[in-house]
């Protein structure tokens, strides 16, 4: 079996977008209100990974978050997922959005033109990496040891993956709320359907999973 | 997090029948036509653990032949379905319908009256024994060292854990094929529905997944 690159539950409204602008420290997803609502589809089932207490939904939307680790070696990101700062590091203190327990528990793959020191929070390695996409999908296949690597997000890291054809799967939500104006993935998921085999499948919570696969 | 005792991909028709009457070596599913209508969709993806060709779909069906090995660490089968003899064993050379390499690499626990020497096939080892439903599962649990427990069926097996209110998930899967006789799993999923959550999701490959979760 070959290394699948896959982007997994990645969240956006009905008109597209994934965040707002203007990221900061007090306002992870930028600019837009209500971000939590395209999460909160994850956060009610059985399976989820910052879940702390016991519960939760097991129908359909827990396949989906189950699947998060299953059979995942590494994941890259974009420096915009992982901190607010921008341009040259003012210094390490930063260790990313997750505390101590970060949710990966594999190498992690940050992409950044600027140089910074690997370091590991629990099982989770974060390495700061440059180069063009097909580079850095390079170094976290090696690092996965024969499985799948995730690609994180955000939505110009996807992208960047997708202009350059590495993505082989996605598994993108559209979540019931519209936002207006912020960083989109797509005007519509049809602009996909030429490099890409499409199931829409509406879930009873509300949202609707997109399950994408190269043709 | 406890150990779940999961059913997973287990396939009926319509009408609800998992298999005919009269299995026999020649014929594993016994009394019905076609009974390969039940897996198709499952063959048809990625994901397929008897897949031996490339390829594949990647869509929702796929989310279900993946999850068949997800955080499971042991299995419980019925007699009859690792075989068709019944009473005695004649001697041991029965060895299960799945050759050198059986699909679920872990200890399965198969369920019978007639005492039987444990063997290993690859990384599948199968146990012989008997007693009831609970201690039948206390025994899986334990050597599944934490991760969850799959009951594989069939049909009798299955219906002895629910009546034990042993079965934490369901997932059952409805084959768009009538078949008229056989075992029945239910005559309708609402059987279930005093004691479990149910969510319907139609796939585009033409099956119905059932996904029932303990109340």
């Amino acid at each position: 079996m070959s290394q699948l690159l896959r982007v997994q539950n990645f969240c956006v409204s009905s008109d597209g977008i994934a965040a707002g602008r203007n990221q900061r420290l007090e306002s992870p997803f930028g600019d837009i209100d209500h971000h939590e609502r395209l999460f909160a589809w994850a956060g009610a089932t059985a399976g989820w990974s910052h879940r702390t207490a016991p519960g939760g939904s097991r129908g359909l939307d827990d396949y989906f978050t189950r699947d998060f680790e299953n059979h995942i070696g590494a994941e890259i990101m974009g420096r915009n997922k992982f901190g607010p700062q921008r341009g040259p590091w003012p210094d390490h203190e930063w260790r990313g959005w997750w505390g101590d327990e970060p949710p990966f528990h594999t190498p992690v793959f940050v992409m950044t033109h600027h140089e910074r020191p690997s370091f590991t929070l629990s099982d989770t390695t974060f390495h700061f990496v440059g180069g063009d996409p097909a580079t850095v999908l390079d170094q976290a296949r090696r690092a996965a040891r024969g499985k799948d690597v995730r690609l994180g997000g955000g939505v110009t890291t996807i992208h960047g993956f997708l202009e350059a054809d590495l993505v082989d799967t996605l598994h993108v939500v559209v979540a019931p709320v519209e936002f207006g104006s912020g960083l989109k993935l797509w005007e519509s998921p049809d602009e996909l359907l030429e490099r890409f085999h499409l199931e829409v499948v509406p879930s009873p919570s509300g949202v609707t999973h997109h399950l994408f696969w190269r043709k």
